[in-house]
C-alpha cells in the first residue's frame, strides 16, 4: 500500500489545502478530512482507515506532478544519518562506525518530490546532492528494542538531503548546510513497509548522468537500528522521518568538485519507493 | 511584562492542561483559553492580549514549583548555538569565529523551570551543564537584517543546555548528546524585552558552588545576530527558540571533569529574567 499527499484548490478551499490520498495502480483516492499522511499515522487504525479509503479519485494520468506534496507536510521531528553506507565508508579506508552520526534538518527545509529547488541567492554556489531512503514512523516509538523499532515503522519514501557545502563546513556542526528552506525534496508517497528487510537500488541522477548508485540494504546501520537507537535518546512520533543517510558519488567528494546548477534536473529513485524528479532553479 | 505558563488541575480538566499567564509582581493571571505562550505568540496582538488579560489570578506565594511549565511547551523547532561567549574563546586561546556553530534540539527535551532532570539510567555518567539566555522569538522571520531581526523577538528565558557528553562525543555532530528527552530545563517565564540591549549576569550553581558566571553581553554574536543569521537559512516561527550559547565553566572542561550525580540541585539564573532550579535524581 502507498500513501501520499496531494495539494488541492477545489472551490471553496484554500489554495493549499491538502489530502491525504492511498495510491492504487491507476488512481489516487482521497481520504476525506485527513489532510496528510501524517495526520492519518497519528491514529493507530491507520492501516485499515487507509485501506478503506474511498473519496474522490484522482487518475493518476491526470494529476499535475506538482500536485503532489511532501506525504508527510510538516514531521515534528526529522533526523538525519551521516557516514551510513558500508562501500562508501570502506573505500574511503575508514573505520565501520561504532555509532551512528545524527544530526537535524528542520521540517522547513521539505518541498514536494517534483518541486523546484531553489538555489537561494546567497548560498547557491556549493549545492549538492544526497539521494536516501527516510524511513517514516507509523507509532509512538521510545526506548525500543530492533524488534519493536520494525513494528513501529510505517514504511519508507525517497528523499534528497539536498545540502549547501560552504554552510555546512562553516563551523564543525552540519546543521546550518543541511536546513535551508525549501530545499529538500521528500516523497513521491510512504510506501508501507512490508514483513521483509527493505531492499532496491538508490540512484541519484543529474540531468542524464547517474552520480550515485547503491544497493540500501549495504546501510551499516538500517531502519529498524536507526529508530531504535534514536528511540532511547528521544521519543519519536507518528510522520516522525529519519534520512537513513547517502551513499558514496556526491558532487563535493569529486576532483574537481561538481554541485548543482540551474537548468538542471535532479532525479533521486530506489527501486520500489518511486522517484523525485527536481528542476533546479536560480533565484528570481 | 512577564509571560509563562502553568499546569492546570482545575474540575473538569485533563490533570496536565495548560494556560499562559501574565506574570505580575504578586500574582500569575491567567489568559483564559490560550495553552501555554506559544500559542500568545501566534497572534500578531500578543501584546495588548497578554497586557489585557484579567483571568483567574494565581497568588505567586502560593503556586507549587512544578505548576510552571516551559513558558511555550513545544517550540517548532529549538536553534542551539555553541561556542559563543568571547572571555572564554579568548582564554581557550582560539580565535573567534566568523559565523555562529549552530545544532538542534528536539521540543521533547524541554523540561519546566522546576521540574526534576532525571539522569536516564543508560546515558546517567556524562552529564553536563549549560547555562544560556534563550531568546524566543515573537514574530515570523525570514531573511531580516538585524534591525528587523530585533523587532522580531519577543523577549528572554533563562535554559539549562544539559548535555550527555559521553553521547555528544560519541560521532562527530553533537545533536544526540544535547536532545535526550524532559532534560533541558526552560523558563520560568518569557521577560519580554525591551528597547535596550541584552545585559544581567549569567550563573549556574550546583547545589552551593557557582560554577559559571559571566555578563551574557559578552556573547559574540547577540541575540539580533543571531536570528538575522537563522533567518537566511530557514524561516523562524514565533514561539521557535534559540539557545544562545554557554560561558566557560562547564564540568567536562575540568581537571578531573565533573558531571552531575543525583541529589544535586542545578540552579541557572540570569539577572533580570529569573531562576531555574532541578533536582538531579537517577532514574527509577
Amino acid at each position: 500500500m502507498r500513501l501520499g499527499t496531494l495539494r488541492l484548490a477545489a472551490p471553496g478551499e484554500a489554495p493549499m489545502a491538502t489530502v491525504a490520498v492511498r495510491v492504487d495502480d491507476d488512481a489516487a483516492v482521497e481520504l476525506p478530512g485527513v489532510a496528510d499522511v501524517g495526520a492519518l499515522l497519528a491514529g493507530a487504525d491507520w492501516r485499515e482507515r487507509a485501506a478503506a479509503a474511498d473519496g474522490r479519485r484522482h487518475a493518476l494520468a491526470d494529476l499535475e506532478p506538482r500536485a503532489w506534496a511532501p506525504p508527510v507536510l510538516r514531521p515534528s521531528k526529522i533526523v538525519c544519518v551521516g557516514l551510513n553506507y558500508r562501500n562508501h565508508i570502506l573505500e574511503m579506508g575508514r573505520d565501520l562506525p561504532s555509532y551512528p552520526t545524527l544530526f537535524a534538518k528542520y521540517p522547513e527545509a521539505l518541498v514536494g518530490p517534483y518541486d523546484p529547488i531553489v538555489l537561494p541567492a546567497h548560498a547557491a554556489d556549493a549545492v549538492d546532492w544526497e539521494g536516501e531512503v527516510a524511513v517514516v514512523v507509523g507509532s509512538t516509538a521510545r526506548r525500543l528494542d530492533e524488534a519493536g523499532a520494525r513494528d513501529a515503522i510505517a514504511g519508507y519514501a525517497v528523499l534528497n538531503d539536498v545540502t549547501m557545502r560552504d554552510y555546512q563546513y562553516r563551523t564543525a556542526q552540519w546543521l546550518q548546510g543541511k536546513t535551508f528552506e525549501a530545499t529538500t525534496p521528500f516523497g513521491p508517497w510512504l510506501t508501507v513497509a512490508g514483513a521483509g528487510p527493505l531492499t532496491g537500488d538508490l540512484r541519484t541522477v543529474v540531468d542524464d548522468e547517474q552520480v550515485q548508485h547503491t544497493a540500501v540494504d549495504d546501510m551499516v546501520f538500517g531502519p529498524a537500528a536507526l529508530v531504535a537507537y534514536v528511540s532511547q535518546i528521544v521519543t519519536l512520533h507518528p510522520g516522525d522521518v529519519i534520512a537513513t543517510g547517502t551513499p558514496g558519488g556526491v558532487g563535493h567528494a569529486r576532483t574537481p568538485p561538481r554541485y548543482l546548477r540551474p537548468g538542471q534536473v535532479l532525479t533521486t529513485s530506489v527501486s520500489g519507493l518511486g522517484e523525485l524528479r527536481n528542476d533546479v532553479v536560480a533565484e528570481a
